[in-house]
């Protein structure tokens, strides 16, 4: 993303995954502490402060991944230069899985920021998700310009805003004793109907957690970064790790002083956390819409990040066998536009199950999250483990710890979560596992029946039976049989007719085909008319080749389909389906005899020019 | 739908869509009387009256066209035959988008039954009808069995529980001098916000015309019905008709006794119509749920028929030329693949952008059908003008007073639901004909480019130069090889190498290939290695190929591509792309030159048995 950046440039594309967190992360442990009423937003400063100390042990793990892999260390690389095969597929599950949360979360939360701002449009949530779902898959399929320019607006007035705000809510509250007067107050908190348990606590913290989400992006793009690239990363890294802990412990401060909680998410009413305080502080004005616009928009970019990362992890991981080699390619546009429409497919599923609501999508986020980090710095212990030398025991030591404490985390949000969504994961992970080896076995299984060492046989060169299907006499078919008459003496061209009365291309056939071939000395075409009463027009041809692989076994018979084509986007639309279906039928049912030849004919671009029609 | 069906399937198969619209059509007009408060639902039995009146009308309006039409008088049919392409092309605009909404207002009114029987389920309306819509998407694709028998129970236990709840209801008003006491009570009624006004009742007529929907469907399907089909079908649509006429103004009467008003679509306390009417009468018991339930099956199987209509539709209008002509085949199951794809797919985009709520849809709904009806009815008089004859003129009265009052009626949903969405009919109406007339004239300037009346010229019949990539050397290699040699004696083989340094391929050619060929007598196939150092795999074949068509101008170039062929759904997704992506760049960009081959290589069936691996 971007080429030779800058920290400046740095923290707007590979920070802004990660700040942005911090618009549902406080707001994800918040409404679990719903239940705690008046109490509840008191208890996110100590679940805060146990989230930033996680994030540092995390930072400097990821300090150390970016030294070791200047290249560029995502979770899936890192797992499987150390730890193998099925660790690192455990890994790219979680990180595909991850990816797809960062999209929906994006979106989910972002249309929070929405919703809160206007609350009318609460009621249609979901429709707004897919909106803007649909709107960041279009965009992404047309080929979005890779300038990290258009990062840097939303990202440096989002951190403007927030931080703007963070400075009028802590001098306010410190000038009033810790407790501020809110301009606008939040609504109401609900009576505390649980009392404070450890359990209520350890889920706030799982949910929390969340508000960690892309602070591997640095580590995955070192190679964009300017010389010396690991430096700068790590620079970069610096910064953003610290912004997010300000913004987090800033936003569990000014929760507690303005006595802001939760709201039930997903009903009418929902507020979100960030537009209470925006309003608490600054009253609704200009501000706070301003301030909630660049929410929404670092939202939906953070969204648009997986549309990035989601086909370059799909490649890496074709290109081990474990996906569909349509997507291990290079410089093909299909590989992202096949990434594209199935993160886009499983983030619409994802958010019209979970009805577009952020906290339902939670637990799963936190699951592939912390799973991925888990799997990379366990990576990373190997990696030092192998490699020795000084200061290696030290960097394992540190990677040791961030892979321990993201282990625990993974186990907490399991066990925390489970009824909440997280056994969902405990499904698809590992059935993401399983079918990754299944296509791997299969791609295998091709491999030993198609390998061969054994020279060419070359017993049987009689050239073969060119079949030439012809609707009507045109330009077109004159192209198809003037080639299949250079491929072999045995030419038939089959001509389907409702109603063989009628139908003249039998009469004419002698004068239009048969004269000029044998004046070119060539074996004539011989014209075979099928009669389709019921006017099927495909089923007569394919029973017909079908009778000729029967005939003969041992000949080969090429299929002659003329194919239109046009440079336009809905050529598809217009002409090509005929075809496919009669190769597809063919090709599908046939025999090994049976080859297809595709002759275009490109409209517009055939006749000499100054003679658009022919006769 | 069903061959030879007699009144009793015939009342299930096509009745099902006309009386499934009495779930929604009363409701629709209430829902316009909510301003009027404690008088609201007093005015839903003039109006219920007026719409009885126009469905009389209609009714022997449809008598009509059954006998004219005993093979089946579709509006669209009716419209081209008598009036010509352009009015054809209006009904058959009107007709496609009633289908899409007969499916979209189906599944929202379906799940609006279900969340008043279960109202927590309320804030997933939208989720609840995507859901749905998949799930009859999916059957369709599968392909549903084509049997009445489905269709009887649902809409026999949706007459017998209305029919059951009508009597008791009408049995406790008469008993109780006309103030039935309530088993439960429905939602007061908000206090009055606005006066009657002409203008008020008019939108509700409006809305409340949706309650006709559906009736067009006999004479449809006229030649489905035992002979004598004419009288069967016709006796059909009376006890179709009358059954509707008594649904409706039952449930007009009970309304008005029982006080039950609408209640706000799409908010938290929704609660349809019916399901007040239904908790009034008997309670929520077991018969309410059943007959809530019998409410949901039938709305979901009236969303199905669109399923089986559209693709009908599309296909008529096809096979004109303004559609597509892979909607216009006989006998494919692409044809039904297509149409039920665009039909789920508007469907789906109306849902989300109404948020499932059917209140929203019903704009769009009346004027779809509505203007069908006009087109179908202005079609029977050109039809009986045409004919003359004895009984013409009574029998163009008839049908002119039904063009005439259907016309009206679409002229006051309009107007009268002009901000409400039927604007939105007037950009997609325009839109659907001018995309059709831009599809007819395509193809009628490529059939002009491509007719040809000269006979076909034989001057050069060289061999093409056949080029065949090569991954590796392989049993498909071989196989394709194999027919290069029987086409031409110029062949190429390609192949594209990372690494040039450790690649094989290059030094056992000389083995492999061009010895054996040799021995044979053949011109050995020259092998090109390709470098591509950043291992792209198909630039540089496409590339290549680009520069084999400038070198020689006149040479046919034949691009052999091995395509492997397994016989299971998941094989597109394993094998074809990468092949599939080098046909079309090469065809897409391609000059007239070159043409390509698929060769099949048929997974699994190709080796002689009992020798998995060769050599």
């Amino acid at each position: 993303r971007g080429e030779q950046v800058g920290p400046v440039a740095g923290i707007s594309i590979f920070g802004l995954d990660a700040l942005s967190s911090a618009a549902y992360g406080p707001e994800a442990a918040l409404t679990l502490l719903i239940p705690l009423g008046l109490l509840g937003p008191a208890y996110l400063l100590p679940i805060t402060i146990s989230i930033i100390i996680l994030l540092a042990i995390v930072y400097f793990s990821y300090r150390q991944t970016i030294q070791a892999y200047p290249g560029g260390g995502g979770s899936y690389t890192v797992a499987r230069e150390n730890l193998g095969a099925r660790p690192a597929l455990l890994a790219g599950a979680a990180l595909m899985t991850d990816y797809v949360l960062t999209a929906a979360v994006g979106i989910s939360a972002g249309v929070g920021a929405l919703v809160s701002a206007v609350p009318s449009l609460q009621p249609h949530t979901l429709a707004l998700c897919l909106f803007i779902l649909a709107a960041i898959t279009v965009v992404n399929l047309r080929g979005l310009r890779d300038s990290g320019l258009i990062f840097m607006g939303p990202t440096y007035l989002f951190i403007g805003c927030l931080f703007s705000l963070l400075a009028i809510g802590l001098l306010q509250t410190l000038l009033n004793g810790g407790h501020p007067a809110a301009v606008i107050a939040p609504p109401k908190l609900p009576p505390a109907t649980a009392a404070v348990s450890l359990w209520l606590l350890l889920k706030a913290f799982a949910s929390g957690c969340t508000a960690m989400t892309g602070v591997e992006a640095v580590s995955n793009g070192v190679k964009a970064f300017r010389e010396p690239a690991v430096q700068t990363a790590r620079r970069t890294l610096t910064i953003i790790i610290v912004l997010l802990m300000a913004l987090l412990g800033g936003i569990a401060w000014l929760v507690r002083a303005y006595g802001i909680g939760a709201t039930d998410p997903g009903k009418p009413g929902y507020d979100s956390v960030l537009s209470q305080l925006a309003a608490a502080v600054a009253g609704k004005g200009a501000f706070y819409y301003v301030t909630m616009a660049s929410i929404l928009l670092v939202l939906a970019f953070s969204a648009n990040t997986a549309f990035a990362d989601f086909p370059r992890l799909c490649r890496a991981i074709a290109s081990d066998g474990y996906l569909p080699n349509s997507f291990a390619d290079r410089g093909r546009r299909l590989v992202f536009t096949s990434g594209i429409i199935v993160l886009a497919a499983l983030s619409a599923v994802l958010l019209i199950l979970f009805g577009g609501v952020t906290d339902r999508l939670i637990p799963l986020y936190a699951v592939g999250a912390f799973l991925a980090f888990t799997m990379s710095q366990a990576g990373m212990v190997a990696h030092w483990r192998k490699k020795g030398g000084p200061g290696s025991t030290h960097s394992l030591l540190v990677n040791g710890l961030g892979a321990f404490v993201t282990a625990i985390t993974v186990a907490v949000v399991m066990v925390a979560k489970f009824a909440e969504g997280a056994w969902v994961t405990m499904l698809l992970i590992p059935g993401m596992l399983l079918l990754m080896q299944v296509i791997r076995r299969h791609y295998r299984r091709v491999a030993l029946e198609t390998d061969s060492t054994s020279p060419l046989s070359v017993d049987d060169v009689r050239p073969p039976l060119v079949v030439v299907p012809m609707e009507r006499w045109s330009s077109v078919s004159k192209k198809g049989l003037r080639l299949a008459l250079t491929l072999s003496p045995d030419v038939v061209a089959l001509h389907v007719a409702a109603d063989q009365e009628s139908d003249t291309l039998q009469e004419q056939w002698d004068q239009l085909v048969a004269q000029p071939a044998r004046r070119a000395g060539l074996q004539p075409p011989q014209l075979v008319v099928l009669p389709s009463p019921y006017r099927f027009r495909i089923t007569p041809i394919v029973d017909y080749i079908r009778e000729l692989e029967a005939k003969g076994p041992g000949r080969q018979i090429a299929v002659l389909i003329p194919d239109l084509i046009e440079r336009r986007w809905y050529q598809y639309f217009l002409h090509r389906q005929r075809g496919e279906v009669l190769a597809a039928r063919l090709l599908l049912t046939g025999s090994r005899q049976t080859v297809i030849i595709n002759v275009p004919w490109h409209l517009g671009a055939e006749l000499p020019s100054g003679k658009p029609r022919e006769g």
